[in-house]
């Protein structure tokens, strides 16, 4: 699945986001994460509320993130995504949060990159979160049987 | 109600709280001002927990803050909450922030004070919250309908 | 100064700003407030992060908030924000924030409205805030002395 | 270094850390992972602010984390936090969330367990945080050089 496609969105950070360090405080990363996830996702059609409406929930059950540099207030960091992992049970996402600063902006601010096309920017975090299908009894469920137009969806991204 | 008496309960300053100003960020005083109003009602013996699952909520309608001196990373800070107003429908809360440090500690780290006890240390925020009863429809309720026993309490209270 | 322009801009509520209630948790529409404000001196042509390089704080002094409605995940929000009053020590916003789905939009994403417009939507909170001049050491400034060419745009904009 | 000690404290969830899946925020658990840090180095006789004052920061360079089961609203969760690596350049910490709720509580509010205790009550998340030891120009230090009364503090621990 190396081949798969990355999302791109951009993200303007917030005075709220900094701490006395005079950066970002780190929890803050796994907030973006979530925000690149949310955004793959509506791109896919699937806005992630409707998701819930169809009381689907999508927990995170583990998460992994490297801190190569800080974001800084006011910075615009480019959020990519992709699936790692797909399946009826579960979705691996890989992330990067990148900042474009000083870069002869070359990817759009929002939307699919091609199939060859690489992340760009200097690194800020890496990571990778894994997640479950469950019910909003917070039971497994699998994703093909409770939502087939969104295994679809996310199974023929898969196989491009 | 000048005569209500106040709660008083401590809080430590976190990490994530502060800014790049190298204080604590204004927003948080707003999520301080409702830690006090729990643990004042938990000290009524009524914790929040137990009104939503009676189908209680207490949102905030109104809220006021006056901004005198920041908080800093791992202070120690009292909270200071008392009951304004009071009826079936709304309640009125009357909060102070103040720091501690360098004082001889005459105050409880938790619990009500005297009545002719006065807040001491240093003032760092004041201000207030005005609240309605609903439910979770999000309708209206009378609290000495839903919930008498917590009406009784509060209004004790005010007759002190 | 009930003349003065209107800026808007907007933003889309995140998940972590939630809480279990369904509905966006009170302290953020603080944070949004100053996301506005941010917006709208970017707009000026005056950053804040380059007004910190300069050694000039805009600190929250008052703020008072008044709950509508509320803001619900996913929702796009409108920030609405104008100059109250203004002068050489202190600098006043009046905020509103407002839902717009289903409206006919007629407003802009971002940018000032014409001085006759007013705010659109459904009102979900108001309020305002004011804020003093300070330096890093935390003593007051006037700004026309320490940033004239900021004092000039934003007098002008009073002009209007 | 699997024998080196717990150190545990206590800490109840906000209302403002939960999301409307009605159970704590993801991210917050990162932030959760420091507040236990904090505490420990505190018990260790280090308060962290002691450790910026004198020009060390420890920013986090890796973290991973493991969700089991949600933390709600008014829990008291139990934050267990070890050693796991140490050295002069780098120090990794061992965490673990865990609900004490219904348990015969056997271990303190907070402070260190004996070298043969293990943590209790349900877990929750579980994860671990690497660190490396910088100077306010972000420039990596050598903790024995810099603070090596801090260096012994934690190699003593090591070596219990």
């Amino acid at each position: 699945m190396s081949s798969n496609p990355w999302f791109v969105c951009n993200l303007r950070v917030r005075y709220q986001e900094t701490d006395q360090m005079g950066v970002v405080y780190h929890a803050n990363y796994l907030n973006w994460f979530e925000l690149g996830r949310t955004e793959f996702i509506r791109e896919m059609g699937v806005p992630y509320k409707n998701l819930e409406e169809k009381n689907l929930l999508l927990p995170v059950v583990d998460a992994e993130l490297h801190f190569k540099q800080p974001a800084r207030y006011d910075d615009v960091v480019k959020i990519y995504v992709k699936v790692n992992k797909f399946s009826s049970f579960r979705i691996k996402f890989e992330i990067q949060i990148r900042r474009s600063a000083g870069l002869k902006e070359v990817h759009m601010n929002r939307g699919m990159l091609q199939n060859h096309e690489s992340p760009i920017g200097q690194l800020l975090v890496e990571g990778n979160t894994q997640h479950v299908w469950i019910n909003k009894e917070w039971k497994p469920v699998r994703l093909d049987r409770e939502a087939p137009e969104v295994y679809h969806i996310l199974m023929n991204l898969k196989r491009e």
